[in-house]
């Protein structure tokens, strides 16, 4: 089975730190690379992190504040350096291709690919990427702007065949797909033979949840319902919730909360505020609410 | 007498490497400190590398090629965050503030400061700043685009006053200024008191010169002769001199003789290509001609 992984390439909130650049995470699954955020610096980051940029073609961008998104300009120039031909696709809430025109059509003269940016509604769960095995939903969040999480799911997969069952009842070639899609297979003789007997379950679908700038929100919990990796920001400790309240990010208690709520198999904490010195209190404070918890600092990777 | 200090923030050229950052300096004379190109990732070396930003009012770019100011978005938006109410002036070529202006007008709503754009002529030598006893000159560059370097100079001083002399001569207080400025005292008999008498030569004048992205260019002699400190680019070893002649650039030999031609005090050399593993070679190339030489790595400061 395939391994996925996710690795962060910026852990801090806005305002930078000698810690951590800013925000911006790369997934490998089902073969690919998707950057999620772009925040200043993930292009150095992408190399001092070894991301295969060959198969990264898609940048998900969260919401369109700095921090999130001023590495898109560095990290296109540095690609067509590289002597990349494959076309990106990003994408985000509107507005964003409209404001980097100017500035694409200055510093991109002469790009050797194309940038396509996809625009997906505020405010609303919807499927944006369909393709390769896998699917990405939003999930909208609370945030002083429009901002949105991913969920990142494989599809549907198909069931196993059990090789002896099918040779035993003789099945024909061309009615293995259809079986292995869970239908039923009628003999010559009519009698009808149960899928559950001729397939073992499909493998389990893998999914991992990016839950970018937000105030807490129950209403997200229904979206990323049993993911095997949640990402959920952690800007504030629980001492700072008021602060976290006002400014609607999350506290890591909170962030666990969530995890705990969702059933997540793991959670991975980041977008830290640069107040803190240390971060060890992050994770005691997740982890009294949701064990399986670790910090998500530049240079991290997470196998799921 | 004030001590100045070049500060290197990013020493690469446009291709990012483990080794360094993209273009970006800080000089500290007459008081402010100046920013000279703004690569990505800018901001964040001012704060590694502990640069007071309360005293940074004016960044120059040397030319819009995103390696020279793709830092800008990050750096004001960082400014805002840390509690900023000074205006910033980015003086550059024609046309950066069009096409920023649309993700100005997004991220940098609310603003707590303002920032003007000054744009100066391609192809020129002329005087673009004058305050607190500096002058800034550009200087024409030969690149792909228009690029300009710059010239930080100390404004003409005034000599100081003998005051052993001044008092035996009783020259009145509303006389000094006249005399600092050079002029003769005449005493109530009307005997001329020659300044030179009077007075003793002003401090030598002080200055910097950063010569951004360009081919070897005999011209600008001229303009930089006799300066303190010479910043030259010097992206290639002489090596691969037919490749920074195709791509207009300069290698570390080219910058040595630009150096000696210029009669400069001290040559740093920077904006290196990220093909090479190592830098000593640079700094032994250039220094067979031009022994007072230093590499300009990030983090690298040179006081004059």
């Amino acid at each position: 089975m395939e391994k996925y992984l996710l690795k962060i390439l910026g852990s801090g909130a806005a305002l930078p730190s000698n810690l951590s650049n800013q925000s911006a995470q790369v997934l490998s699954m089902c073969g690919r690379n998707y950057m999620i955020d772009c925040g200043e610096n993930a292009q150095a980051m992408l190399r001092k992190y070894n991301v295969n940029h060959s198969k990264l073609n898609h940048i998900f961008i969260s919401h369109l504040h700095g921090d999130h998104c001023f590495g898109l300009l560095g990290l296109i120039s540095t690609l067509d350096m590289l002597g990349r031909m494959c076309d990106i696709t990003v994408f985000s809430h509107p507005g964003l291709e409209e404001m980097m025109k100017p500035m694409m059509a200055h510093f991109f003269k002469g790009l050797h690919f194309n940038v396509h940016f996809e625009e997906f509604a505020p405010g609303k769960h919807e499927l944006i990427y369909d393709c390769n095995g896998l699917e990405v939903y939003t999930v909208p969040l609370k945030h002083t702007i429009h901002s949105s999480g991913f969920v990142f799911k494989e599809k549907e997969k198909q069931r196993h065949i059990i090789r002896s069952k099918v040779d035993f009842y003789q099945v024909p070639v061309r009615m293995l797909q259809h079986i292995k899609n869970g239908g039923d297979f009628v003999t010559e003789e009519g009698k009808v033979i149960p899928n559950s007997e001729l397939t073992a379950s499909a493998d389990p679908i893998r999914s991992f949840a990016y839950i970018s700038d937000t105030a807490k929100s129950e209403r997200i919990v229904e979206y990323i319902s049993g993911v095997d990796l949640l990402f959920h920001e952690s800007t504030f400790l629980d001492i700072n919730k008021a602060r976290a309240k006002q400014t609607l990010h999350s506290t890591a208690r909170q962030a666990a909360e969530i995890a705990k709520l969702a059933d997540a198999k793991k959670l991975v904490l980041g977008h830290f505020s640069a107040r803190y010195k240390s971060r060890e209190e992050f994770l005691s404070e997740a982890r009294e609410i949701f064990e399986n918890c670790s910090l998500g600092n530049d240079g991290a990777e997470f196998e799921f």
